[in-house]
């Protein structure tokens, strides 16, 4: 039997939105996600997890409060836990990022700029593309992905 | 502050042995771990961990004992654990290696093809390539590669 391997660029070719991660594979509770970012995203961390980000094509800036990392394809980055970071790509960029099962895009939204206004999906969860935290009340900003969308 | 990234071929550059795995990075409690591989590895398994292969330069084959997955560049597959597998590569290939610190590159050597005569270490643990499991009285062959060797 020949099983089949997780082709980078086929899996990439199959949606185009940015900032939108999708689950490529799983390891025991961590997902391997790729996701076409171009433009800035906002700060924010995760409190909870290291946060892996690979580049496959192109080029990522990663801000943070004391200064900024740029990768290009072929390199990778571990963002600290805790560390508030702000990806930014001048160009569309492809990205792999590695993290636990279930770590939401923008993480903990500390720095209230995801935190307002137009783009809330109110009370319910069931969005196309936004989503909300129940157990926080926090409401997301469009920029918050769905959660765990396998391609 | 300029931070640096990772770069894959620059760390793939210090070093040239087969089958020893270096530790670029780590997150949470898993590292990633860039190999040089030729040839064939032996069958092992991993009891307690999924693996995650990815391909960086050249081809890698995996065989199962139910069949066999082939990786070329910007291409992962991920071998669930308990899984026993080969890996084979005809020529030499580069790869990164995702997997829970501490794992030991020949696994639980359930198979005995590394448990034989002459490469064993003895009852010490200071070769310079060699380990022993001290815990299981299990010896490794010289396909056992040092672990958490950091590049």
């Amino acid at each position: 039997m020949t099983f089949d391997a997780i082709n980078f660029n086929e899996k990439l070719a199959k949606f185009n939105d940015h900032w939108s991660p999708r689950v490529i594979a799983e390891m025991n509770d961590y997902q391997f996600k790729l996701a076409k970012v171009e433009g800035a995203f906002i700060w924010h961390q995760h409190d909870d997890t290291d946060e892996v980000f690979i580049v496959i094509n192109g080029t990522l800036n990663i801000e943070f409060r004391d200064g900024k990392v740029t990768l290009n394809a072929g390199e990778m980055y571990v963002v600290p836990k805790g560390v508030e970071h702000k990806p930014i790509a001048n160009n569309e960029c492809h990205i792999m990022l590695v993290e636990p099962r279930g770590v939401i895009n923008t993480g903990e939204s500390h720095t209230g700029e995801n935190n307002t206004g137009e783009s809330h999906t109110g009370e319910n969860n069931t969005g196309e593309s936004h989503t909300r935290e129940s157990d926080t009340g926090q409401s997301r900003n469009k920029l918050t992905a769905k959660n765990d969308v396998w391609i």
